[in-house]
Parts: structure tokens; sequence; C-alpha cells
């Protein structure tokens, strides 16, 4: 195999290289008070907490299933044990991804908190280089440990055609346990993150009068290590899933020329299943490039310097995919389509280019654009829909949710459309490979994506700090700028999530009939049918599970809340305390009262509530995670069912799972600022409505409503879908 | 052709006859007290005007439509101007049903109360027959309309196989032209009801503090017309519209066996088309024999006695239906399927069995059952998923709305699972046909499955005119007997109507596919791929227009009530005595008092309220009635997309649609009796919960969300996956 190839772990490499000397320069940050480090120690540990609890199920479930998997591999021809390995490793990288990011973004929040003391531009630093560690450590582990198994498999098996198809089915394991790993800490760290974001605001705020950021309010803790949880580990999760999903389907996909007979590359043949692997690594380059890009002055605009970076690389990135490509694949070339038949019962010639594919990739960057662009128009504070939300709160609360459902519903038409004419296009200059590989070109840019997406909880958690620790207005006032934007580019950034998911999922579709030796899946035939609505049917099960779990746990945590309040003297004492000052400034207070307050700081037991959290989000995890597992298997092996059925299953899974994600996103998105429209003061038919107007509390409901919705149930549909595409691809050889 | 075919517009006529006696009969009952007759004349009025501006409109679309139906079908090989005509006489059939049911609903109500102020028995069978009416002349029409034009067009064209594809080809019009209507009755009367409803609720009784059935309430004609217009007129098209679809799409697919070589029954291989129709008209009567068992005395169960008529119906059914079968079809045949070629080019023959064929019809019937049973369970009155919303109404509205999505999503799985069965059942025993005879066997018993729904509006309006004439308590009591179970009744209604509306849209993408000469539609092929995304993204299109039409023209409404309150001095004047009176019984206000309340008698603009539902429903159901018929035109025709991305298309909107549907319907359903738990009283945690507390203030809201889901949106998901479906079948032989 051509040397070139050893250049893709080189860019992991370097990654990771990247990932250790910001860590260190983030470390080397002054952060700040004793007050500050004191809750920033608190979260950290809430945080790690949270991760070893959560790793100790998943090791029982990465052992089981790499047993289960092992056995199914030995046993089948074109696969073998090794498949097992590959899920540990693709496991070990995630939940490795996951702890780096979490562990900087810990760290880096409370010093974005300092530098926030004195500049806005030093704050974007430090929370933009955090978010940067989490996105290269993704691209990094991805990159590094599918190129490493690829090439030890390579020399193990070789690399003529029948044994580069049984170096891809061991290596899909990798992707396997991404997944899985994905899988449970989203929704894992979503119901984390919803249970206590929902105790913090329901009982502190609506009950209490205690805002959500405040020392004496006991799910404040569990709060801020929720952004830390769902938003930072949860999302790279998600997107190291769809990374490697996406590069390892369009592997599959690549050997399939294999058949060809005018196939001229420098690599025997091999350019195809290299060429993800390339642009992959390019990517993690083109990244840390554009990491240089995100700078901001004071009084500069934290929203310019973020968009500078994206676009920035991503224009870079469209340049390097040109040479790349065209340098990898030949001009031109036909090779015999296996799987499908002609009516003369030959099989298809098809003829593909390598301009062809670079156009593909073009496909995917712009839809992924596109739908961020069209997300950030239904979820915008100020737009139309989130107006109409706010207007409609007027009239109270069934209005508001009305509104809102109605907001998210549509708002799925023109995402769907750009993905459609997405698929055709991509399929039109590069067929199933095409998808792939535009999935692959959408998600190259993972790297400062996740980087962006990332920056907005330690932002989040900054101001958080801020609050508990009484540092002056300004503080706060940086931190708030910079979580405002950071709000926006986390709405681009999930609707990125889903157009990735989405190509991602249909990218392993065509892998998997690839795999499995299916020609076409006829959805005239009873059992695809079926298939199909089991598959959509699945998608609202998992939903509710999320929905219910959360629901469950908030409960859990509303109850220690107020048994905290009723129980404990101090934080009792101090209430009554605030209650009775409510209207004034704490230096207008008595003494005695002002003794009182004090006198509760730290009687709040935040680790209980970490500790429930902890508990209900595992505890809740665990269902969705097995069906999600189970489904695909159970109907691929089913008599009456069988690979067609579940090829139908998994098209029905992602249609609606795409359609429920987008909706469920968009809504709980527009929902929120709706609400932080009347926070801020909003005009209405001429007249004005503030904080704690009874449109105020109307649109509280329907942000309440939204949270688990965009924050649990939406991400883990991202994740069930490829997660369930991916199962099959694994044991499609065996079907 | 043999004379038998004949009893079939007999059948049709005797349904007619039925209802023209049964007519006669309601209208000869004693109407009551001069207040009860003024205030049924003004909801008779309100109906009637909406049904004349309705129909207006439909006009309309009904002469464009069947001028570019009758130009496509003249240029059509294989079709001709003909299936204008069907078109126009299916609209007129369904718009006719309606009309009848509507005319002879208005009518029942007010004697049902009557007949209340004296015996439970006498109400039951007044507001039944009324609904019976409206069942059999659905049935009745449906029959009619179809196999006259059936047997004029064979006259025309002659009955050998090339020239009955062209006969069901133009027949098809017909069909398509009760969807149409379906769709507007549906869409129009489900904004028409949910305005009327949300005005009378939100601003009368939640702001006013007037109930909602109070002659003071300027909304409460409207509200009571909408009962008629949206679950009687539009209930009555959605069944015709199934009804008559899965006639014609099993119809159409009995013509495929023609192609037999031994295929021998009694009607010159008609046998298999002019089943359908043989099932429908036995249906019929035995239909009309089910309504005699429905009778109940004094402290009788009313429930009892309206399951007797529907179970006793159906058993009777299934003995006919066995007789029929086997005397109509040969005991087993083969054919070649045109459509399916095997891997040596040649044609499979498939081979089927009489018996089969009864066993698919049994399948349909239980399917039918089982799913209204499901859905009572997730939607009935004390049992646990209603229990869970009303416990979690404790903590507010917003996790009352979280847990009745939650309710709503997890609900689809066991219907969804029965529906896969029944698909692969149906199919395993008689292929395509065998789901299209299901859906047949499904609905033979709508004559009175619609009597049995119908009743229950009907028992809802009675139950508003006590209260509105100041009839005393015992009299409400009763019509509340019967309401009650009305509300039970119709959430199987509802079940079932989405069971069939599954079957019947899957049985016309089968006669879809043979119309187009599809033999297999491929998802993995990216048109078809997007077309599945589209249909999917319509249904969320279609439920987000349906949703904000109900939110526009409540607010219309309640803009107009609050106007009312606040111009009109005896109303202002008769408010703030109820207010200050809030806790007193009339009796024991002052004279003063009870002068102002009763001088205010009359002086609300009910006209008004009734005009302005009329109106937003007529403007809002215009672009989802142009949506769902030009989607699967532009689909079709559009280049690059083309037969088989419309096949896809039809299956992403079924999906989605049922989905959706039952989702929808089921949330609704349980929000809305949460609340009543909370309006009898309800113990959770040890702890009782009466009306007016807060609780029952968030389960109001649940409530408020969850009616225009399950009157407004729901259904008319069950309207757009089957008319899309048609309009695909009726463009299929110019693709």
């Amino acid at each position: 195999m051509t040397s070139l190839i050893y250049l893709i772990p080189v860019a992991g490499v370097l990654a990771l290289i990247y990932t250790y000397v910001k860590s260190a320069w983030i470390a080397k940050q002054d952060p700040g008070t004793e007050k500050m480090v004191k809750i920033a120690a608190a979260i950290s540990e809430g945080a790690m907490a949270f991760l070893r609890a959560e790793y100790k199920v998943l090791a029982i479930f990465v052992v089981v299933v790499a047993a289960l998997l092992g056995f199914q591999g030995a046993n089948t021809e074109g696969s073998s044990y090794l498949v097992a390995v590959s899920f540990i490793v693709g496991a070990m990288c995630s939940g490795l991804a996951g702890y780096i990011g979490m562990k900087v973004a810990t760290k880096a929040n409370v010093r974005t908190t300092h530098a926030a003391r004195t500049s806005l531009g030093d704050a974007l630093n430090v929370a933009f280089t955090g978010g940067s560690v989490m996105g290269l450590a993704v691209v990094g582990l991805g990159v590094l440990g599918l190129s490493i198994l690829f090439i030890v498999y390579s020399n193990m098996y070789g690399t003529d055609m029948a044994n580069m198809n049984k170096v891809l089915t061991v290596l899909t394991g990798f992707s396997f346990g991404a997944s899985s790993i994905a899988l449970f800490a989203r929704v894992g760290g979503g119901i984390y993150t919803k249970a206590a974001d929902v105790g913090a605001d329901l009982v502190g705020k609506v009950e209490a009068g205690i805002p959500e950021d405040h020392p004496l309010n006991p799910a404040t803790i569990a709060d801020n290590v929720g952004d830390n949880v769902g938003d930072v580990a949860g999302m790279g999760a998600d997107l190291f899933e769809s990374f490697v999903g996406s590069i390892i389907a369009a592997m599959v996909l690549g050997a399939t020329f294999m058949t060809s007979t005018d196939y001229m590359d420098g690599f025997n043949g091999l350019g195809a299943v290299l060429l993800p692997l390339f642009l992959a690594g390019s990517g993690i380059v083109i990244s840390i490039i554009g990491t240089f890009f995100v700078k901001v002055k004071e009084g500069g605009d934290p929203q310019r310097a973020l968009n500078l970076g994206e676009f920035g690389s991503a224009g870079i990135m469209l340049v390097a995919f040109w040479f790349i490509i065209t340098g990898v694949l030949p001009e031109s070339w036909t090779y015999e389509d296996l799987l499908y038949r002609n009516d003369d019962g030959t099989n298809l010639i098809r003829t593909m280019t390598a301009a062809g594919v670079f156009y593909a990739t073009i496909i995917g960057l712009v839809a992924g654009v596109l739908i961020g662009i069209i997300t950030e128009y239904y979820t915008g504070y100020g737009k139309k829909p989130v107006l109409d939300i706010a207007r409609q709160s007027i009239t109270g609360a069934a209005t508001n949710i009305i509104a809102g459902l109605q907001v998210g519903m549509i708002s799925t038409a023109a995402p769907i459309l750009v993905l459609a004419v997405a698929i055709i296009g991509a399929f039109h200059f590069a067929g199933l490979y095409g998808i792939a590989i535009a999935a692959v070109g959408m998600l190259a840019n993972t790297g400062i994506q996740l980087a962006v997406d990332a920056y907005g909880p330690i932002s989040d958690n900054a101001g958080g700090i801020a609050e508990m620790a009484d540092l002056p207005k300004e503080v706060r006032g940086r931190t708030d700028r910079l979580d405002a934007v950071g709000n926006t580019t986390a709405a681009i950034g999930k609707g990125f999530a889903i157009g990735s998911a989405a190509l991602t999922a249909l990218a392993l579709f065509g892998a998997y009939m690839s795999a499995a030796g299916i020609g076409s899946i006829d959805i005239s035939k009873a059992n695809v049918m079926a298939g199909l609505f089991i598959g959509a049917m699945l998608v609202f099960v998992f939903s509710a599970l999320s929905m219910g779990a959360v629901g469950r746990a908030a409960m859990a945590m509303i109850q220690e809340v107020r048994r905290q309040f009723a129980e404990i003297p101090a934080l009792k004492a101090a209430l009554e305390v605030m209650k009775r000052n409510d209207e004034k400034e704490m230096a207008d207070w008595s003494k005695a009262d002002q003794d009182t307050f004090h006198a509760a700081e730290g009687t709040a037991e935040y680790g209980k509530c970490v500790e429930i959290s902890t508990k209900a989000a595992i505890r809740e995890m665990v269902v969705p995670g097995l069906l999600a597992v189970a489904a695909p298997v159970v109907i691929g092996f089913m008599p009456g069912m069988g690979k067609e059925a579940l090829g139908g299953m998994l098209a029905g899974v992602t249609v609606a799972g795409v359609l429920m994600a987008i909706f469920q996103a968009n809504a709980g998105g527009a929902w929120d600022n709706a609400k932080k429209m009347f926070e801020a003061g909003v005009e209405i038919n001429g007249k004005m409505y503030y904080k704690k107007s009874e449109p105020h509390k109307a649109a509280v409901v329907g942000d309440t409503v939204g949270d688990p919705l965009k924050d649990t149930s939406g991400p883990s549909l991202n994740i069930l879908l490829k997660l369930i595409s991916v199962v099959a691809l694994v044991i499609a050889t065996a079907l």
C-alpha cells in the first residue's frame, strides 16, 4: 500500500498534539478568586462523578456486546472476531474524546469567567480554545483510530477486493462502538441536563423565587454540570459518531469500484476507499488553521469572529477538496454494479468521474450551511416565527404551546427540501458513493464546528460561576454576550448535526445494502412496508422514552430541592429573608437579614442533587439504548421479515427520525427565544411586556416544554438513526 | 353481466329508504319548549350557513378540477373525459351525505333533550337514530353512486380485461371527488369547531367566568354548531372517503386476476372486481339490522347497548362474509403478475384462494377492533396513561404538556405493531388484493360504526341545549351520561378511522402501482428516497397549517367575544353581577341582580361568532386542500422524479401520516380526560383535587392544546393520506 496513507494517522496525531498544547495553555490561565475556584471544583467533581457512573454502566454494555459481536464475527464468512476489537477501540476512542473534552471544559469555564473580569476578547479566547480542544479531540481520535485499525487489518488480510471487503466489515465495529457510546452519552447526558435544569428552574426560580445560578439553589451545580455533560460531551459523542460513520460508509461503498476494469489510480484501486480518510485528515489541518482566525477585540462582535473561523475554514476546505479528490481518484472510470440487474439479466455498468465526486462534496457542504441558516431563521431571537410565539403567549400558555408546535412542524419544510435536492444531486453526480462523500464533506469541518458548538456551554458555565461567585455585573455582562452568541451557534450546530446525521444514515443505508447483498428494497412488499412502519414507530417510542425519562428525573429533583428548602434550617431562613426583602437591594437589608443570608451559604447540599441527576440519567438511558441495538437484530433475523424488511425499517427510522429531530429541535429553540424576548422586554401590538408579566409566564411554560425536546429527545434521535443503521451494517453479512 | 349485480344498487336504495323513514320519525318527535326550539333553530341556522358557505367554495373547486380531469382523461390512453363525471358524482354524493346527516342531527339534538326530560332510553333512541341516519346515508350513497356508475361504464365499454381497466380508471374519479370533499369538510369543519370551542372556553370560562353552554356566552351557539360541523359532517366525509376508497382500490386490484387462465367464477371473471361491492352491500343490510339492537331501559347502560349493536353486527358480518366470498370467488386460482419479473425474465405466477381472501377480511376486522381497544386504553378516563397526565399536572402546565406528548407518542407502538402484523398477514393470505379486501372488511361495518360515532355530538348538543334552556339538572344528567359514553365511542371510532385509513391508503398504493405499471418501488433509488422524505414532510406541514389555522381563527373569535363583553351594556352588567355573586345560587341573589341577569338574555350576538368561525374556516382550508391535490401532481410529472418517486412519496405520507394521526388523536383524547378527572374530583398521592384547583388549571391548558390536535389536525391527516393516494391513482395512467 502506498506510503501516503501514513499521512492520515499523522494528521490524527497532529490533532492530539494540538489538544495537549491547548489544554496545557488553559490550565495555565488564572482561575480567579478562591470562591470561583471552589465553585469550579464542585462543577468539575459533579461532571467527573457523572462520567464515572456512566462509564461503569457502559463498560458492562461494551463487554457484553463485544462478546456477542466477536462470536458473530468469528462464525460469519467474510468477517472475524476482530470486529469486536474494532468495537472496543471505537467505544474507547469515543469515551476518551468525551472525557478530554469535559475535563478541559470544566477547567476552561472558570478561567473564562476570570478573563471576563477584564476583557471580552480574552474571555472569548479561553472559551473558544476550550471548545476547540473538544473539537480536535473528536476528529483526532476518530481519524487516528480508524486509520490505524485500517492499516493493521489491511496488512493482516490483504488489499485485493475480497479481502478489502473483509477488512471493511471488521472495521465497521469501530463505528458501532462509537455509536453506542454516543447514544448513552446523548441520552444520559440529555436526561441529566434537563432534570437539573427543570429542577433549578421550576422550584428555584418559580416557587422559591431564587434565580437559577444562585448559590442558595441546591440544583444550581447540577444545572451547570448538565451544560457540560449534555452540550459538551453529548454533542461531542454525536459528531464523533457522524464523523466516523460517514467515513466508514464511504469506504465500504468505495470498495464496490474494485470490480472495475478501467479504474486507474495511484493507490492500487484503493483510492475511493482511502479518499474519505484523506478528506477527514485534511479537515483536521484546516480546522486547526481556522481556529487562529477566531479573535475579537474589546467592543468587537464575537459572532463575527466565530463566523470567520467557521466559514473561512469551509472555504479553504473546498479548495483543498478539489486537489485531493482529483489527485486521488482517476478522472473517470466504469464499474459493474453487482447488485443492479438489467432487464436482460446482465449487471448494470455505471460511469463515475472525479469531478462528480467533488460536486457531491460541494452539495454536502452547501446543504449543511443552508440547513443551519434555515434553522437560525425559525429559532432566531426577534425573527418572525419566534415573534409569533411571543404574540400567542398573550392569550395564555395553551396558545403559546400550539404556536410552538406549529413553528416546529412547519420548520421541517425547507430543510427537507434542501435534503431532498442534496440526495438527488449527490446521487446524480456520484451514485450512493456520492451521498456518502457528501456526508464526509459536510463533516470534514467537524473540528472547528464542534469548537464553535462547545464554546457555548463553556460561556454558559462561565456566566453561572460569575453569578455564584458574586462578581461585578459587568463580568456577567461579558459572559452573557458570549453566551448569546453561543445560543445562535448552537442552533446552527444542531441544524448541521441533523443534516449530517441524515446524510450519514443514508450513506450507511447504502453501505448496508452493499454489505447485505441486496439490489433493491421494494416497499410494495408487505414485510418491507411493515418494516417502514415499525421504523417510524421506533422514533416515536424513543422520543416518548426520552421525554418520560426527563419527567421522572425532574420530579425526583424537584422533590429533593423542595426537601432541602423545607428541612435545612439555614436555607429555610434565608428563603424567608429573601421573600421579605424581594424588592430591595441587599445593601438595604437589615443587618440581621444579611447575616441570615450569608449564614446559609454552603448549606445547600449540591452533591445530593448531582447524585439524583446522575442516578436518574443512568437508569433511564438503559431501555432506549437496548431498544436501539435490539430492534434491527430482531427484525433482521425474524422469519418473515429479514434483510429487506430491515432495510425498510432503516428507511422508516431515518425519514421519521430526521423529521422529528428537526421538529423538536426547532420548536424547543423557538420557545426558548420567545421566553428570552419577554425577559428583555418586547413590544406587541403597541404594548410593552416584561419579565414576570402573564405572557412571560406563558412563555416560560413553552420554554420548559421545549427544553427536553431540544436537548434530550431531539438530539437522541440524531443518534438513534445512525446507531440503528450501523447495527444493521454490522450484522449485514450474517443475514 | 350477471343480474346479481343489480342487488348492489338495491342495497344502496334500501339504505336511503331507511334514511328517509328515520328522518321522518325524528322530525315527528316533540322538540320541547319554545325556548328549546329557538335555540335549536339557531344551531341549525348556523350549521346550514356554514354548509352553504363551504359548498360555494367547493363548487368552484369541483368545477375547476373537473375541467382539468376531463382534459387529462380525454387525452390519456386508457382513460376518458368520463373520469370528470365520476369526480363530480363522487363529490356530490359526499356533499349530499354530509348535508343529510347535518340536517337530521340538528333536528335530533333538541328532540334528544326533550326525550331526556323523562327517559334515558328514549333519549338514547333519538340520539342514536339521528346518528344512524348519517351512517346509512354515507354507505347508501357510496354504494349507490359507485355501483350505478360501474354498471353504466361497463355497459359503455365492455367487460373484458382491457376495457375493464378503462372502466375502473374512469371510476377512480368518484373516489377523488369523495376525497376532495372529505378534506375540505374535515379541515374546514375541524377549524370551525376548534375556533368556536377555544373562544367559548378561553374567554367565556376562563376570563369572564361564564360556563361554555351558557346563554350569555356569545360563542356558545358556534360551539354547538361546531359539534355538528366537525364531528358529524366531518367524520361522515372521512368515512365516506375510506369506504369508497377501499372499495375502488380492491376493484382495481381485483381486475389484475383477469390474466388468469384457470379462474372460474359465475361472473365472467369479474368476481374479484365485484366482491368489494357485494361486501359493502351486505354491510348495509347488516348495519340496519344492528341498529335494532341498540336499546336501553331506564337505569340501563347506554355503553352496553351501543356495544351490542356494533359488535353484534360485526359478528353477523363475519358469517355473511364467508358465504359471500366463497360464493363469488373460485376455490383457488393462479394468475400471472405482469409487474413482477423472476430472475430469468418470466413473470411471477401467484396462487390465490377464496379462503385466503376470507382470512384477510377477518384480519382487517380484528385489526380495527384491536386498534380501537388500544386507543381506549391510552385515552380512557381513569386508566393509567390519563392518570399519569393528571399526576404531572400537579407540578404545573409544562409537565402536564410533556406528559401528554409522551403518552401520545408511546401510544403509537401497539397500534403500529397490530397494523404491521395485519399488513403481513393479509398480504400472506391474498397479496395486495388481500390488503385492499382487509380494508373493505374493516369498513363494511361503517353504517353502524358511523351511527355510533355521530350519536356522540348529538348527545353533546342535547346537553348544551338543556343548559341554555334552563332545564332541570336531571335532564343534563341524562344527556351527560349519553355524552360520556359518546366520548369513549368517539375514541374507538377515531382509532378505527385511522386503522381503516392506513389500510385504505395501502390498498390505494397497491392499486396505484398496478395502474401506473410499476413492478417495484426501490427506496435505494435517490428520487424514491427523496419522495419518501417529502411525503413525510408534507404530513408535518399539513399539521402545522391546520394548527396555525385554528390559532388564527381562535384569536379572531376571542377578540369578538371580548368585544361583546366590553361593548354590549346589558352583557357587561350581567357579567359584573355574576362575578359579584360567584359563590351564591341564583335564588339567593338580590332582585336587582337577578333582573340585570335576565335582561341580558338574548343580547349576546351569536350570529357574529358563527360568521367569524365560518369565514376563518373557509379561508384557512384552501391552502391545505390545494397542497394535498397539487403535491402528487407536481412530483409525478417533475423531470427527475416521476412515478416511482411519487410511489415513495405516497409511502412517506402514509407512514408519517398514520403515526402523526395516532399520536395527535391519542394525546388530545388523553389530555381531555385528564381534565375531566379533575372536574369530577381525583385523588393523587392521598390528596384530593377538584375543579378550579391549580392542577385543574394546568390540565385545562393540556386540554386546550390537545383539542386542535385531536379534532382538526389529526383527522385531517386521515384524509390527507387517502386523498394523496387517490390523486396519484387518478393520474397514474398519464405518468
